[in-house]
């Protein structure tokens, strides 16, 4: 059976987008994940701040690291994101997800999105899993 | 006063990464929008599919351009997504954006991503936003 | 096999709080509700408007009956709501639930909510269940 | 200037739903609340478990009891619950609301439901408030 660390590695192997955005994994564990990346130019919107899609999508990956890491495959079912402040090229976030709940079929978890600069809360997102048969 | 195409056509201009999406606008009107984007390989996540985080802002994007087509800048305060099937490479995808509420600070908007092949839904997703005060 | 009238007269028949809220079934189809409540004294909070869970409460009886229709028990696992307006005692609303997906699993579903007297938005309501395996 | 124990105990004097919940103050400070109840039969939905709108609406009490807390009128705008576990006649349970960000315009909650038993999670509900300019 593979470790959180090692579905985590396998996972990000061949994770194209969460490359793309340059995540690194910072930590891995039972039910949790923590996560950096650093804001660039191209992730950037018409108003010349980080789009909303890149805050969610960090979180997202951190919910599959986190959700994933019992060994048994799980995909998002439902997912919600509120944004607290807005982000420029060159600040380093953090994302720390958590598993509030986790039975036979669903799990719960939160994820913290900060500045890694002073902790300032980037944005809160909330995901619940359906958690399927398949293992890693 | 700018026209909802000429809002848009501005926002997209700096919209980098709108642009790295692929997004295409096929309607900006009053309220709505209708984009189209297809799913790439470098959009993929460990599972090779369209990491949840793309649907995300696709839809994301649609309601920047839905929401701020009255010419009152907007803002994304809380959104949520539900995922129905998953997407794979060279899939071609629509996103829907609907007004369905629209007062002095708060708009309230509906977004369904469908396949462009057969219609169906790809995922809902819904969002509120906060006008500011600023035009464009 | 029920029919889904014949499932939402049994579950309304036990479902003590919808009927403490008032709750009128007006049309139950497969996939589908209408209801109708009206707004109670009982029902406001500090502000002497309609408490939040009160809309909640009635979009989810409709997402309850819109989702056990096919003959399949199911449970609410994440779900979401934007209040547009307040309500006040005397105020009829209306419910509309729609299923927007539905695989073996999961069921999702949007409920809005309206006024009776001009159709105007009270509230959007976005649902995810899980389907079980057990049958009504 | 009104201390947060003050404007909760003004906001639940006429807070009648609420009040028909029975639910009980323990802790009301500057961004935050801890609130009890006691699930009973007329709370329960066809599954004889309490109905979700029971869990939200407390949830959202203690939402609003925690973001009106610093003098400012607030009222939500977007909120989202998932729920864990069911809960029965009889079930004591506490809510604990957490200010996770607060703006000019803008506050984000985080409320924890959990059973007073075991602290076993019930739900975990995510809410966006609009902080207007009215004072209490």
């Amino acid at each position: 059976m593979l470790s959180p660390k090692e579905i985590v590695d396998t996972m990000i192997a061949k994770d194209f987008f969460s490359q793309w955005l340059g995540i690194e994994v910072l930590e891995a564990n039972e039910g949790g994940s923590k996560l950096k990346m650093t804001i660039r130019e191209d992730m950037l919107n018409g108003f010349g701040i980080a789009h909303g899609g890149i805050t969610y999508s960090f979180a997202d990956s951190a919910l599959a690291f986190a959700s994933n890491s019992h060994g048994q495959k799980s995909v998002s079912v439902e997912t919600s994101i509120s944004h607290a402040i807005s982000l420029k090229a060159s600040d380093t976030i953090i994302a720390e997800a958590k598993e509030e709940h986790c039975s036979n079929k669903i799990g719960i978890y939160s994820v913290k999105v900060y500045k890694e600069v002073d902790q300032s809360v980037v944005a809160l997102f909330k995901g619940t899993v359906y958690r399927t048969s398949k293992v890693w």
